[in-house]
């Protein structure tokens, strides 16, 4: 059905087929897990007419199943297999995508194959057109990946945090996750102090002291769909300065979720919370994007940037996460799942936004 | 001194450059660890005289010192820096290394920078020639990585393993390679009684019972350096058949190791331990290589398989690893790093080998 859309898109833009090999894309099309095949050709080949192959290692003969495909073993070459299909196919010239994750030596060979004269061009640019817009059933396990975020920060509350590494910390976080879901999406990020004046701060050897503010940023995977949330939390009672910054950030956050409408452009919704930041003084302090797209990778489109010209429509889904950052001070930055429904923004991630000091 | 030596292997193969995206081949020959680029373009380009210079994201201008390189900022096309500096490397046609990982959509932008006329080469054809002799140092570090998977396997001895999940065993056992060095070369595999008979087992929520065989196959990282370790204990008295499999595996795995002498081929080794296998009448059982090459990459060269034509020399790395898999019943393996040091194997993963009966 995906795969149908693809092909249709495909032709439209005038593209003779694709070339895919494992990864989220390949996931998305067919519903194909096969994320352990290293440097083993593993590729799904597509043509114009909706035909379509798969060839893979006869390590996962038992594991593709109900789906055209063909194997090869080690000793064999498996770019005469990939000739053959391509050959089946009919694909010998014209633009061809590529997955914009395949490994370079793959394509190298490919260009190799001979007596073909194709024009490579990346699969992103066209399947993102599918994959921008969730259907219902993605959005309920986007849903479900945000309940585990949610319900791993009430937690995270009852903890004692004083005195605790920033490295502990993040590793509790990965373990929850890990135990009420199908993993972390990314390495939680644990920043206290002046070290969450660092939007980039891998978590280390520094102990939560009285007085810090914490960003903690982290997501959980659910049958292959993202969540992503950031919550700053004080621990004692922080500086004047971090908490009118904290009601800053929270204001930009609110804003910019309520600008979310279907037909804005995305760069409205990235002026909305940059507005409220600049007025309050602190707009040279809110040095990224004010979210990414997020789905089955933890940043795709649409990108919420200045740049971003992609208009909104139903069921996107993507971050709103405003931060400001002061070197020597410390930083906030308060991150929100949003999918579009009914028109409108409406929250995946529910954890409270209010204050919290411990 | 590294990136020298590659310089003359590259002139002497008739290459005229390499571009080299981040990975160990990068990190081996500059030291530069960076690892979190994503999509952003960072290449280092190398010309044959020796010249070169790193593009990287404005993001790690302060990570990179001491170090020819050229920054890009978002909004700026890094392909037109690119373009710039292969124009001051008068890098223009001619065969080019290409790092064997990089992302195809960088490949196919640097295939569209126009002007240029280059043949495309995998950059492992020549740099593993370097890579594949290490040097005291670095078998220093890959000591250390063994030292840790060796302790982690005397911790294990002490645990309660009666009625433990596969998965909850494979997490300690992550949990404590973490605590100890830079964290785990690959996700471990624990494989308990029938599941033992699948070499690519992944943990499941099977508990271990009374009379299983488990094995149990992890590794760590040091500075860069991997260590790789299986050892197959049994919980209670395990089934007779197995304990003959184990001691067959057993001899043919040290059987392997005195076979490794600088001058032969990796083949003759694999064919030492399939020989002893055969014999017992489990040739059939014995599906994968006998070892492959280990350092900053888990897999690497030499690879120890019936088709290993690579000349063992002074300094190479690699796994030992027989194993007997039979449906139904379970499976042994047992695997050690070595080095070939004074002309001959120094085991690198000194863990008792006796059968261990819990």
């Amino acid at each position: 059905m995906r795969l149908e859309k693809f092909v249709s898109l495909l032709n439209e833009r005038g593209f003779g087929g694709a070339i895919i090999s494992p990864g989220t894309n390949l996931y998305y099309l067919t519903g194909l897990h096969l994320h352990e095949t290293g440097e083993r050709l593993t590729v799904l080949a597509v043509n114009a007419d909706g035909e379509y192959q798969l060839l893979a290692p006869s390590l996962y003969e038992n594991v593709v199943r109900n789906f055209p495909a063909t194997f090869w073993r080690d000793g064999e070459n498996p770019y005469h297999k990939l000739a053959w299909i391509l050959g089946e196919l009919e694909l010998s010239s014209g633009r061809i995508l590529i997955e914009n994750t395949m490994r370079a030596d793959w394509l190298i060979n490919i260009i190799r194959l001979g007596n073909r004269n194709f024009e490579f061009y990346p699969l992103s640019s066209v399947i993102r057109e599918l994959r921008m817009r969730k259907d219902e059933e993605e959005i309920e396990m986007m849903k479900h990946a945000a309940k585990v975020v949610d319900r791993v920060f009430e937690e995270i509350l009852s903890w004692d945090l004083l005195g605790m590494r920033e490295r502990d910390l993040a590793l509790n976080i990965e373990l929850r996750i890990r135990e009420l879901s199908d993993g972390i999406s990314f390495e939680p990020i644990v920043a206290s102090g002046e070290n969450a004046a660092n939007p980039h701060h891998a978590p280390g050897d520094r102990r939560i002291r009285e007085g810090d503010m914490v960003i903690l940023d982290y997501g959980a995977r659910w049958k292959g769909y993202c969540s992503d949330i950031t919550r700053t939390i004080a621990v004692g009672k922080p500086d004047e300065k971090l908490i009118e910054i904290y009601n800053t950030v929270k204001e930009a956050q609110e804003t910019a979720y309520r600008a979310v409408k279907v037909g804005k452009k995305a760069k409205e919704i990235d002026a909305a919370a940059r507005e409220i930041i600049a007025k309050a003084g602190y707009g040279d302090y809110f040095t990224h994007r004010t979210g990414h797209g997020l789905g089955l990778d933890v940043h795709e489109e649409p990108f919420i940037g200045p740049d971003g010209e992609v208009v909104l429509e139903e069921g996107m889904t993507f971050t709103i996460e405003p931060g400001v950052y002061v070197p020597g001070l410390g930083g906030v930055r308060i991150e929100d799942d949003v999918a579009v429904v009914d028109g409108r923004g409406k929250r995946l991630t529910r954890a409270d936004r209010g204050l919290v000091v411990l």
